[in-house]
């Protein structure tokens, strides 16, 4: 007869769950020991535990069901919620299981109690506390569903010790799959009739799975009604997942800035938004409204998480649009000289292998990269969908552990990743084929963008924005970590290291200094 | 006129604050923007929030004062909930900064919202969000006043952009500091009486400032009590800030598993809590009971974090006890061959500077190092309170900042260290005197210890405990971040890098073999 333990890994795996990112202690040691009952749940070391949740996201988003985490009470948690936020932000479904002391120990206030239902409702859907080893594989299945509900969300199940060792209920059989319920979703010629009689139309696409406004079908055929409309499309800006290159339409994202933000959005008549939530402001600028579209110019065809492919499709077989056929993109040119974000940019869409996954963060190459890459090969683009920085490599080792076979590209920033730079290990001792492209340009850049912004920084600010002295060497870093590196200056150099990164198929870091 | 940002530091820094640990974001630029205006408040950048809150907990333990820290938002605070966790543990005084959006902003629910106050409550005795510009500085000192209450705790400052730019209240004048009241304390005859009348005693004592249990004095007066009463002494297992060395007693700590320290304990008819609590299992193990003695063998002479100096010496001279003279202990050894625990311990123990901080964390190195050190030169003991590893790096961090002229030498393990590796770059942005000890066993050896106590741990186990595959290498990891590293592999070799490194003065890694 199972125990508590191995019956909730056994109906987490009956359930989809193939993968556990794991940094486990004391109170943990009896779902370690059941895991030799689940010996097809792929388990992942990480060795910080935002390591574990920004790569249970990265694997969520590109398989569109969920991974576990497994970390240690609540201070192991605490660790992990930063990446967990962003993966709320991403609608990514995750099952973290949490152990805790035997519930017989909590009245006591031992050194290691805390409060953690507090501690993970803000980043979860579903929190659960195990109250009998019986109802184990009951809380497995449920999590996973309560994952999968609302467009993907956090569940957390906290497994108090000894009902991880007691007995198990009896078995219920394998209970099928219990998908989300499809959400009614809108009429269709009611969407049709509010854009045809709208004037100029904006259409903003949320990211997502395959069948998302950034999927490919959705964004040909939003392409195919912005032709019939005269309309025009944005990502939003940070999704999740879009589909990018290979012919597929090219829209840019949303700006980040409220000014060219609203000069985008003010000058449509109708927004529609498909997957996209309501634009509002990232921050709250003094002089701008939050809410940069009012809700008269709205029309939304989709909730976040929710397919809309088909729909899109249908609405624009109705309003009579073209075909879509890919514009032949001219070929990308090579760039040289001292590195500069654009010149990186344009290196990396140049050479990005075919179908390759592409993890961005940060602001120093993000944007200038979106912008080259609609002319990449084929690739799948991860972002930063939360605001929590330290994410994007995370992110990278989720992605990698999710799609064997696809090589994947992060590219980030000095200042982001150092955040979770523990990674590395994780990817070395995987020896998953990641390529991490560190753009060094030793300062938190975004903050001195948004200090810009107001009166001249003075000497503090200067320094608490500086990552100078000393400056972070990468590559030795790396090379603590177990990852092969090299440092680049000037564009040709790049393309040399990342080509040959691409054609020795294990982790590398390539440090760009700006 | 002052605005809300400058007002809350002002206030601050009149109520002694001194030092802020920062990792700011967007939501803090005008906190950043004020600390222009109070340049005698010392600011220290980490990388990792969870770096920061662990420097203010160390920096707190060394001054009994608070430091500051300076998060971003509810992912930038989550990222420091661990080390803000030991640190409710050790009763350490902190104040927290949380920016948070334009409070206008917060209904739209902008990508970088969060409840930021259910993830501050479990590591928190107040938390408080800022209303108007014009209570900022009167937030200020009550934050102060809040973290020194109840025997030092965390302060919780939630401060909205928009108030931190509004105008400022007028000025109320500095306000003197008010001290957390002073409990009434026990009353001396019954607790004379009760000792007395009791057969076997046992003090624990509970560590903390100068005049804690773990004090100089205090430490010296339970050895006149010992010696009166044929009574036997403990620190508790993980005390905050122990004075150690130097020809002060030399009392062990109540072991960790539950086993020794009933042995211990069950042999007292009388166990004295000298500022400890009353002790309980770390978890809860089968059989055991987690409370490890009943009440009516407890006798309370001040809880975590009162003085109890004073009263002790009372109660010394109150039973006639001798006076404390030193024993003379005989030089330590000089450790020869392989490294092990013993070796390590024994030859930083003999070499330890006059006067240094010591902060331990990890299983490996901190039993045999705490049992050696009893023949040090007289030095100040830190150790990791609440067990959220990760602790130790930044515990020295923060004491080597409130102790300018002490060195600082953290005695750590590879596993722990890993969770705040990037305290390495603020030690050198520092240049500051801390000596970094790493026991590199390659695994969670802690966990190898709690598998062992059940069935034999299967392969799962042990891929979910190793750090091998690739190995870490620390002196590459600290000349990522500018500090100067060596490794050693024999107890030769240790002592005369350690020698080398007390005479140099800044930061220095040593990776220890084991």
């Amino acid at each position: 007869m199972a125990n508590g333990a191995q019956a909730l890994l056994t109906a987490l795996h009956e359930q989809g769950v193939e993968v556990c990112f794991a940094n486990p202690g004391t109170t943990e040691l009896d779902v370690v020991r059941a895991l030799e009952a689940v010996p097809r749940m792929r388990c992942v070391l990480g060795l910080q535990e935002n390591v574990c949740t920004g790569a249970a996201d990265g694997y969520g988003r590109m398989r569109g069901v969920p991974a576990a985490t497994l970390l240690h009470l609540g201070p192991g948690f605490a660790n992990g919620i930063a990446n967990l936020h962003n993966a709320r932000r991403a609608h990514t479904p995750i099952v973290n299981l949490i152990g805790d002391h035997m519930s017989w120990h909590l009245p006591v206030d031992a050194p290691l109690t805390s409060d953690i239902e507090s501690l993970a409702r803000p980043v979860s859907g579903w929190v659960h506390r195990v109250t009998s080893a019986a109802e184990a594989a009951q809380v497995g299945r449920a999590a996973v569903r309560a994952s999968l509900a609302s467009g993907g969300q956090g569940a957390t199940v906290i497994f108090p010790a000894d009902f991880q060792v007691g007995q198990a209920g009896g078995e219920e059989g394998a209970q099928a799959w219990e998908s989300a319920p499809a959400s009614s979703g809108p009429d269709l010629a009611e969407c049709a009739a509010r854009i045809e009689s709208a004037g100029k139309v904006l259409f903003l696409l949320g990211g997502g799975g395959e069948a998302s406004g950034l999927g490919a079908r959705a964004q040909c055929a939003v392409a195919r009604l912005c032709r019939a409309l005269d309309a025009v499309a944005y990502a939003e800006t940070f999704p999740a997942r879009a589909e990018r290159g290979g012919g597929l339409p090219d829209f840019d994202r949303l700006p980040y800035f409220p000014e060219p933000a609203r000069q985008v959005l003010d000058a449509a008549d109708l927004v529609v938004l498909v997957g996209a939530l309501p634009p509002v402001t990232y921050f709250g600028y003094e002089g701008h409204p939050s809410r940069m579209v009012e809700p008269a110019r709205l029309l939304t065809v989709g909730a976040p998480g929710e397919p809309v492919a088909d729909l899109l499709e249908a609405l624009a077989d109705r309003l009579g649009a073209p075909a879509w056929n890919a514009d032949a993109t001219p070929p990308l040119a090579p760039a040289s000289g001292r590195l500069t974000p654009e010149r990186i940019a344009a290196t990396v869409a140049r050479l990005l292998p075919e179908d390759a996954i592409v993890s961005v963060e940060g602001g120093t190459c993000g944007y200038p990269f979106y912008a080259a890459s609609a002319a990449s090969a084929r690739h799948t683009a991860l972002t930063n969908t939360g605001g929590a920085i330290g994410q994007g490599l995370p992110v990278a080792l989720g992605a990698a552990v999710a799609c064997p076979g696809r090589p994947v590209v992060a590219l980030l920033s000095d200042g982001s990743t150092q955040y979770t730079v523990q990674t590395l290990w994780s990817l070395a001792h995987e020896n998953l084929p990641v390529i991490v492209l560190i753009a060094a340009n030793h300062q938190y850049g975004i903050l001195r963008k948004e200090l810009a912004r107001g009166a001249a920084p003075g000497a503090r600010a200067e320094a608490l924005t500086s990552l100078e002295r000393p400056r972070i060497d990468w590559t030795a870093l790396a090379a603590g970590y177990g990852v092969p590196a090299r440092r680049v200056e000037t564009a040709g150099a790049l393309a040399d290291a990342f080509g040959a990164a691409c054609a020795q198929g294990g982790p590398y870091l390539i440090e760009m200094q700006l």
